[in-house]
């Protein structure tokens, strides 16, 4: 292992960008940020102050023409991250890459070709596999402990939609917030998708339906070991968001329950009560992010793979574009068909 | 309301029988059993003797000849209970039958279309309506306190699966087990399923699959009013008898847990557990027994509808048989598809 | 074991004079009732209708006359208790009586001693060590699940005070409501208190103090193994019946939860909420009433010791004596101080 | 406000002293740490080395001469605390002590005084008031949200006893463990306790009973405004760390459950179970240690009263020095008479 600290550039101030910048500056000394770049340049700036970045610009390929520079973050708005990780592999610097690559498959696989091509590493930011309670269900599964999986449940209801605007640009509901509960179904099971089939609907806003998407929809998975599986999304949870997930095996089951900010109930003469779930992904989170880019900056410095592969942001657009199709044509739809 | 008690005849001195016989007698002082028949006289005897039954005849004729029986109850195998339903209706007798009707439409036609002739009562012997936990849960459907539903799931695992010898006389899972299910669903949404999609397979027992049948499955509902519902259903989960809801509205969510026999946690050096659940049906619905016998025995000295019409037992039959065919023709099947 | 019912007559029909008739007629086939005792004839006379039994009568000499009777159960109020134990132990009747047996340890011993001069069995309802959750907490003491038990605690509040009228006659809290938590201490330790210290107040309603009780109380007990227990009671807790018990023992923790009447819980955008506890002991210990009784029926029956014996009866009673001299004499107090 | 970093210095590089320093380095941005003093040279130079502090002495001397250093955080032994608090004092820096400031009240009185003498802040480590749990219940309690408090429960329980050479020279327990839930009581209720009365012993290890000091106790509180409270301390348990409270009051309770690593729950054949609780004081008060020097950095940057004074350092001592009166007499024993 390297015992100097591994320089890092970020391309992207925005919101996720911004939780990466904190997480590198202040809980990974294994890091260090020589620069960041926004087309804002503001917003580039405050975080550089707020983190001790020396250097800012407007244009990523500032950061990527730095030969300080070993790996980059990107974390700018998903239409650009194919043509940055193509750039960055061309540049020589390791790659963490915010889900998802692309929408599009041909675009994704150019950018895993050059990545490939110039032998850099690359990690897709599906943060989720590094929170504390799917990992135990992932080891539960790998540990044994109950037995050979059967049936799977995922739940991933968001608080609230996101603004209009942002739903048309964002390649549809599969694709931007199934993407993660795509990447989860693999992680915990282990094994392949081979067939999806899609019952969805427009419950939370009429304009959504409009716009094109789906704002509700219940997905079943199967995969190629026999597990069955499903992933219930709603765009809306008036309680907040709610994450959990659930697989039952020969041996048993596991279970995880909903985050919550603490652990006291309320008991008066009208009900039993405890406050709301942590509301959104930012603190449900936290100590994903943190742990997401600790591997990343070991896997690096280490020289070893890095958790969460190239390979691995590529099949969830697979099955984003399944789940689709498997909507629109009212049917079960095998990935090989929207693969090719 | 009369004041003098129901008199009421079983057929059926089998498990379910039994139980029905100790609610009657211990538990439900409106009603007073005056005959108990079964093919196995001593298995009727037995029954008698413990609840003070005063006659027991092999022949169901026995009991339906007796004229100061007000009220039947079928507890005998299903392939009986159409023909029961059209003698007791003919007799004029009020009847409450365990489910399934039959397992073919055409048999289940014939004895609505006599118990609707005869102008009795009939109650169908879906007992988990009587649940606390499910009768809570529909409550906050109809009381509007998590709004309108989006999205349900039924979760209903048995601990083993039954023997073979059962099994190929069951009608298959579907309609042995599902039903339930398919019952529940109707009655917490309180709308009809117009499309079903199954996904199942056999990955308890390769004889249960030699057997035509299969022991695992993720069926997916699809409401008229545009809900969608998952049945998680498993013939097997090596913790016991599993049997939990969850329904999202627009307002929030209503979820219900297992039972379990006693709230006792215990901590230790090596992990923190609990019991496992009550193991099964009649530990875990005792009181869902009495409470549907006592709804059936209000109904008819009250001159009410019964909470559980033949429309509700012939429905989940359609259920079933829309489910069998999702599953061999692998598509979405539209009710209609089998209804006709 | 006999195999015929055992003959019963009970004394009183006030409310728990009615269950238990309810529980023997209905639950416990091994049982018969066949007279009931009430100086208001009018309550016996209903239950009598209700349960079916053949003879009412005002006093309960008429109970313990009819030679067929083979055991009472003493229902009336407290201060009729021990004479009627005499007088039954006299009659030659096993006798199961309510607690406590009296407010007086003169009175208790003369009834025990009559009790033992007889030959006959006694139980005292303590109907607790019945209770699932209990006896699965006093499971994991005697057999060392959790190791040697180093610390107790008892959580015992009820909804609301009783009636002031009741509260003047009642013996004070600690022998009208503490004394089940005194039992239930002895019951889940399995070995005695040596010394009590008490830390009360009027905190509910002044008017409980003019009477001269308390109304909430924490009460420190020290037994004799060294083991250190407390005693949480108030008179009213607005959520509702709490009851909980938990150890810490050498290799672990056994805690109880409260009951509820079901296992929904509702997430809304205000809060998550479950229902109010079972609200008092009726819905509360109801299994733990047919416990006891059928536990006493069958210690008859088979000739055994029964579960909760004539001392079962009088330490609690020593306990809330000494219980009150702590709290009236601000210090520590040990049962020997009040056993002489 | 200050738009500045506040300046500060460490005395002390043992386990909380490097929390410390790695908290106000990597996650408090408005402070920066200028040195650092340890008589072990080299805990000292590698705290420094990761936290990036520029200076390391061996002497608190070297901190407190610097004038540029604005405030302290002491983390030395015990024994010193006094001692450098006036020090501190003298030097015109506020400070931030680890608790206790000494186990002597003539010692506190003397730092407090010279405290107020210089006008500068002082804040106490009593972290645990920072935490999300503890938090919630105290603003149940002020919001009046279950009304009028009565009853109060804090179970606090380590994993395991510390080395006897740390017990020899710690205080005994109630200095050294049981002065935090001192605190907790105080914070909660929000009012003064004006008795203990201790029931302790020696459960755990017969060394720590030669050594002078006991291992379990249970502590009854008495406050001025009538709640009676408990403090269930054990040196082990079998399960890990366990720090729950509750409190009932006149409109309901509020109660916390144990902190655990993850939501999951796995369910076998033999049992439901969850993993073990956090293990201790570090995994589960991270968040509350990052409070607590934010609102010391905040107090000082905003000249603001910081959150928990002198008197709350001084209070919680009087009460360990009154709970060993307590349990060396055998009485209750009233705060004043070990305030003199």
């Amino acid at each position: 292992m390297s015992t100097k600290q591994l320089n890092v550039g970020i391309v992207g101030a925005g919101r996720i960008g911004k939780v990466h910048a904190e997480t590198l500056a202040f809980r990974i000394p294994e890091a260090r940020i020589l620069a960041i770049a926004d087309v804002n340049r503001e917003a580039a700036q405050a975080v550089a102050v707020r983190c001790g970045i020396p250097t800012v610009t407007e244009s990523s390929a500032g950061v990527l023409a730095n030969s300080e520079i070993e790996a980059v973050l990107i974390c700018s708005s998903t239409n650009t991250h194919a043509d940055l990780i193509v750039q960055a592999a061309q540049a020589g610097k390791h790659i963490f890459c915010e889900k998802p690559i692309a929408h599009n498959l041909g675009q994704i696989d150019r950018a895993l070709a050059a990545v490939e091509q110039a032998g850099v590493k690359l990690q897709i930011g599906f943060n989720r596999r590094f929170d504390a309670n799917f990992a135990r269900v992932r080891q539960a599964v790998v540990s044994g402990e109950i037995g050979t999986p059967r049936l799977m449940h995922i739940i991933s209801r968001d608080p609230a939609p996101p603004p209009l605007a942002y739903i048309r640009v964002s390649g549809g509901m599969f694709m931007d917030m199934t993407i993660h509960d795509f990447d989860m179904a693999r992680f915990l099971i282990g094994d392949e998708v081979e067939e999806i089939y899609t019952s969805g609907g427009v419950m939370v806003d009429p304009e959504i339906g409009q716009a094109g998407d789906l704002d509700t929809a219940l997905i079943v998975l199967r995969f190629r070991n026999g597990v069955i599986g499903t992933i219930d999304n709603c765009r809306q949870a008036a309680y907040g968001y709610d994450q959990r997930v659930e697989i039952l095996g020969s041996e048993g089951k596991i279970a995880t329950e909903n985050c919550y900010p603490n652990q006291a109930m309320v008991s008066t003469g009208k009900m039993v009560r405890k406050d709301l779930p942590l509301n959104f992904f930012m603190d449900r989170y936290t100590e994903s992010f943190t742990c997401e880019l600790r591997s990343f900056v070991a896997a690096v410095r280490e020289n070893r793979p890095t958790a969460v592969t190239g390979i691995d942001g590529r099949i969830p657009v697979v099955m984003a574009l399944a789940a689709r199709k498997s909507h629109d044509e009212h049917r079960p739809v095998r990935l090989e068909e929207v693969t090719a």
